[in-house]
């Protein structure tokens, strides 16, 4: 079992980016310290080693920061969930809800495993929007969504209600500031 | 010495993307086969374990995907080089010509290791305006870049010409089709 790490420590807090009154969570000063770099990863390797996981699916950008050394790691394929006209093979693709206006999020038909587990990751959970719509598209795509996982996880913000029935892992959680 | 591997039966060709004429090399199928992308993660670790390098820079957002494993494992911060507006902290950022249009990118400043050698990390180098201005603000922000390290090179788009005194090493070349 790996040692604890503080993770805190490591991880910037930047006010009012994107837009005034939000408190940035920054993960890039966790690339910044190797040791806090190999540690997330490590900590994500142990997770999910002994659990049946077809595939990772890594959501763009951040994601695949961390879901490419994972899927590394653990011998297993790494699926890209890109923003729309970036995937060049044939796609199935999905339109989800922002605050302001819509998103679309696709990936490649051919790279989701028929009836298995998908272990979604990204960098920071938040509303969860992007994820539980990545969830249904690799469902309707014929993969099995367990397991949600995510560096930071912000629990005010309810993604904890978006994405029911999920288990949902954070390796650090912040409250409302 | 790791043993050879026949990259080029699982990069993926797609004819016509993004635009009519061009061929498009996927590297998306590397990851599907997770001997593969191990190998290519094995590959770039042995080429620059003994070299001296401080740190990784890795361009949005391909690149992240072999830049972050290639990091880990050598034990060396990774530093983003991502579009405009996506980094909250202070920045440098450029502009460089694109064929229709102009691209800008940044770099968090305070990431920049002064005076260490830096790697420059993508997927694929094609003309080389990205990366040619990725090394331009990386050396503005006091790094030393001396080195480049792309899977898949297109020398036929002429980035040898481009980033002219860099050393560059790419797994696979493709002619012009």
């Amino acid at each position: 079992m790996l040692k604890d790490f503080n993770l805190d420590s490591v991880i910037r807090k930047i006010p009012d980016f994107p837009i005034p009154g939000v408190l940035f969570y920054d993960i890039t000063s966790i690339m910044m310290d190797p040791e806090a770099f190999s540690w997330v990863i490590d900590k994500s390797v142990e997770i999910y080693k002994e659990k049946s996981i077809g595939a990772i699916a890594a959501v763009e950008s951040r994601g695949f920061i961390f879901g490419a050394p994972l899927a590394e790691k653990l011998g297993i394929p790494l699926i890209l969930v890109r923003k729309s006209g970036k995937l060049p093979g044939d796609t199935i693709k999905t339109s989800y809800k922002l605050e302001y206006g819509e998103a679309e999020i696709e990936i490649h038909k051919a790279d989701i495993p028929q009836g298995e587990n998908v272990l979604i990751v990204d960098d920071l959970l938040a509303t969860g929007g992007t994820l539980k719509a990545a969830a249904e598209l690799l469902e309707e795509g014929g993969a099995v969504i367990t397991d949600v996982f995510s560096v930071i996880g912000l629990p005010f913000l309810n993604y904890n209600k978006v994405l029911k029935g999920l288990n949902i892992t954070t390796l650090i959680d912040y409250d409302s500031e």
